[in-house]
C-alpha cells in the first residue's frame, strides 16, 4: 500500500506544499513543533532513510538547504534544525525545524499551532522565498 | 580560533574515531544519548550546516550512511536517527543516534554512559564494520 507521503506526492491527499522537484517534495508538518516546521521527503518510497540509494541521499540535503533558507526567510529563527526519526511513517523523511534554542527540537511540543488559514498563508510565504 | 572539531580533525585533541576521508570525519560523542551515538563532521569549518557549499552538504549524508551501517552492525538497534541542532559547537555536525524508540532521541539523556575503555572498544568494533 502506498504510504501517506506517496499519496501526498500523487496529489491524492492535500498538503501545504513548499517546494518540489523531480526527486523531492517539501511541505509543512501538520503538527509543527515550531512555526515553519516542514518535512522534506524523497519521492522514492523507502522506509529507512539510510536504505535510500546514495545518490538520492546525496541530493536530499542540498534540496533541504534551499527549503531551509526559504523557511528562515519567512519565519525568522536562529537556524533550521534537522531531525530524522522515522518510526511513524514508513517513508523516509527529514524534519526541518526552526530553532531559537536547542530545546526547541522537542517532538513532545508538536501541536496544531496554526489554523488551516494560517498554515496556508505561511506555506505561500515560504514558497515565495524558495529559490 | 579553531573549533574543538577542527582540533580533533588536526589530531590536537584525541577522539574515538570511527571513519575519515578527505572531506568528513566521524567519531563517538563523548556524552552519548544512546550507545553508539556518533558525530559526523565536515572538515571544512562552517558554523551553520546550511551555510556549507551544496557539494559538501551533498557528500555528507552518503558518508553518514556508511557510518550508520557500521554503527548498526556494532550496536544493534532499530535504526539510526539523525539530528542537527548546532547551537553548542560553531562547527556544523550531524548526530547519528541509535534508536529503538522515537523517544530515544532526547538530548536530555546525554551522559557518560560508557567508560573510556568501553568507548575505545566500541569505536574499534564500529571501525571494523566500516566499509
Amino acid at each position: 500500500m502506498a504510504s501517506i507521503f506517496t499519496k501526498i506526492i500523487n496529489g491524492e491527499i492535500p498538503c501545504y506544499k513548499l517546494a518540489e522537484d523531480d526527486r523531492y517534495i517539501a511541505f509543512l508538518d501538520i503538527r509543527p513543533v515550531t512555526k515553519g516546521h516542514a518535512l522534506v521527503v524523497p519521492k522514492e518510497e523507502t522506509d529507512y532513510l539510510f536504505d535510500l540509494p546514495p545518490d538520492t541521499l546525496g541530493g536530499l540535503m542540498p534540496f533541504a538547504q534551499r527549503v531551509a533558507a526559504a523557511i528562515r526567510a519567512a519565519a525568522p529563527c536562529k537556524r533550521i534544525g534537522v531531525a530524522v526519526l522515522g518510526m511513524e511513517v514508513p517513508h523516509a523523511h527529514v524534519h526541518l525545524i526552526p530553532l531559537n534554542a536547542e530545546s526547541d527540537l522537542d517532538f513532545r511540543k508538536a501541536s496544531s499551532l496554526l489554523s488551516p488559514e494560517e498554515m496556508d498563508a505561511l506555506a505561500a510565504r515560504i514558497r515565495s522565498y524558495f529559490q
